[in-house]
């Protein structure tokens, strides 16, 4: 029988200001990966979302970001050296994890945000430097990459457990990346198109590209968003169609 | 043969901007008050000031503030919850324990900042926050705190060990907190007097107060400054005659 | 023909965060209350705001605020003297000024926003500091004030015209001030009721205190909400009822 | 007679932190270019800079950047569009402009920061959504461009005037940009040979690149640094040697 988890970005809200419904997405996801205050989050949207998660049974781990709440973590900054992007991510990661503890409970996994994530995906050094900020604030973390790139690599360079992750809704270019969301035919807007080509990822357990090239790849999660009412139905949609095709849902922490 | 420790605010540097001297501080105190990011500090400051407090034998602490980067966390900011503060604190300290832990060490204690330090001083509901805030991320750490006040009673009602503090330049009321900087006779000037009185306060185990009132305390920790050369020498003064006082200067942590 | 202006905080989104229906409540106000970047809004929430208002007739003013994107706001800041929050009012209307000229308009007028409205309100040192930081910028614009209290006595005292405000869905107290909204009855909730008194007050050009006491104050403009579904059918309650009685709704500016 | 100006980015301080020695520099150059409050400065010290920049006869203008406090708007920040850059200008010229008429004065130009400065030397989009910023709030204002660069381009192509500015210590690339700071022989450190250059380059009326092209300029403002001792020093060298060649050291305005 086949697992398979899925995971959102969560707890993204700010002081009065709300985002996301993550209240509908904590009934479908299993994992949540919760921001820690530098493009979204505050200590207690961060401390509410962990209680939250656990009510329902969902994992949580950490989104670290680049600094940069006005721009969502979206922006590429440059500039910036490996190793004090090392910092950055240990001062996320630790802040969370104290609120965990707090809770009663501990961090399943870590997974970039943004553009911090789109970078670490591309550059070795900068996936190594996060790969080496989990590892320091906790070995047993469980570290969300992307098959085939830069932090699939640093996973498993540094000895972290790792869970290899697909988008749902996105097109994959030849490199193992996703095609940017400004070419044609890069985003998928139908929820039983999107269900049904998760479902044969996970069961071929490969990647078909963009351009045919087929990528064998153990899938552990699914990545889906919860930031219109329509990605919350497709997440639905694609909940329910792994689960009737008989697949165990359950957070990646569980099997790993 | 008595020991005390030396503590003082450092890591206050943020981004491209320098504040204190910490170089010359480490070389004087015994324990380090690391600001977290929400006052003053950085990722990179706390990791930096973390390593030099490490290579001078300093045992480093959080130093947890309102979130006030402009206001240098000095600005009394009403309206908070003590339970959403308990939140902020929380993440501050678990930010810098993470830190600390990736560069091979661990915390010591937690000192308040600013003014959640001076209202955590006052108001029970608040200090309790706080305490209970160092208990879930970390119950063996060592709160330090003003003799008599209600940090005082928040670390014993929650079972914290606890480090009493006297300052050797201010003045002190009758309810043992510290005299407004704003009245005559606050702040003591001279370095020579400075040391001579904390060297009494040390040995005769008590705080002598402005209007004479004599309350008898355990001292711990003396808190000293860096943010001007003047500052500097007092301290090193303090320490100088401690010294030669024939007490022993060292981290609170190696006897609480 | 008496003429009555409506007037309510927009403009307070912050980059990916929404906030408020601005859009719904353009089409009812006559004022536009704009955030300034301190508690809430950016550059280009503020160059959208001045867009969408002229081209509903809508006219802009300015809303300083303490800095404080975290709390909103809302939260009391203490410690700051008047002189210096006078430059962080001047700075913040400026800032929306520029971005007014540059759309090919102009601001009407000026109303402080949140914790450094409630305390201008009681304290004539900080409401001469705001009233002096108008005046500065621009001798023309108009500064929103609430009746026989500090920042009515600042804008006469530095010359400024003003207009006077009243609160549809706020109970008074005897001093002219809003009574608590942690006491019983301090907070109207029926769009009806709300309606009738605003009507009543501005016709009567008078304020009844909940003790009963009646203050003359002649009304120039009625402050609506629009954070929540019910508020904004509130607000257009109020529009139509003084619309029905015979009351000309347009901004204060164009008869002050 | 000659007229030369020198320029220098002052007011960069923040809340409790003080950067540069603006008190030197101010008796040394003619004009400030003065930070925004984006990545540096903030209302206290804008209206402090504006002030002692009266008292010493220094004209002042604004010094707009991407908005990123912790990393001084030195960090190139992707994914902007120039019409949304152009928002964040006029916003920051505004507030200063505001400080500076409250305090009964003006803005004598605008040059723009770090990273934001040198992404508008090479792309003609956002020099002119700069121009266009500068222009909307007050076309009398000055642009401060690099000499054959996307700066002087939309300076001239929205009708505004301008300022030509050289280094008077770094090395000049054949296409007319600045040597970068990572490669030999672009950084001049001695005080006289920078001095000796500038009063070639501004007699001349001309820029001589690294590699030995001869590009005509005529100059009107050498920009120079405080944030050392040894610039300072050398920003007092430059100025004593043009002076002694006979120059008239002024501010561009008077003759712009």
């Amino acid at each position: 029988m086949t697992r398979i988890d899925l995971n959102s970005d969560l707890g993204e809200s700010f002081g009065v200001y709300t985002l996301g419904n993550d209240e509908a997405m904590l009934e479908i996801v299993t994992s949540a990966n919760v921001a820690c205050g530098f493009h979204a989050g505050d200590p207690l949207v961060m401390a509410e979302t962990i209680e939250r998660a656990g009510r329902n049974g969902v994992a949580v781990g950490a989104h670290p970001s680049f600094l940069d709440l006005w721009g969502f973590g979206r922006r590429p900054i440059l500039g910036e050296r490996p190793a004090d992007i090392e910092k950055h991510v240990i001062y996320q990661i630790g802040a969370l994890q104290a609120l965990a503890q707090a809770a009663g409970t501990s961090l399943q996994h870590v997974k970039t945000h943004g553009s911090l994530g789109n970078m670490a995906a591309e550059d070795d050094d900068l996936a190594l430097a996060v790969a080496r900020a989990i590892k320091a604030v906790d070995p047993g973390l469980i570290f969300i990459v992307m098959p085939g790139l830069a932090t699939e690599r640093a996973a498993e360079a540094v000895g972290l457990r790792l869970a290899r992750e697909v988008y749902a809704d996105r097109a994959y270019a030849d490199n193992g990346n996703l095609v940017s969301r400004k070419l044609d035919g890069a985003v998928i807007h139908d929820a039983d198109a999107a269900a049904e080509r998760v479902l044969r990822m996970v069961e071929a357990n490969e990647i078909v590209t963009a351009g045919g090239r087929r990528m064998p790849v153990s899938i552990d999660t699914v990545c889906v968003h919860g930031d219109t009412p329509g990605a919350v139905g497709m997440a639905r949609r694609i909940r329910d169609r792994l689960a009737a095709a008989g697949l165990t849902i359950a957070p990646f922490g569980t099997w790993l």
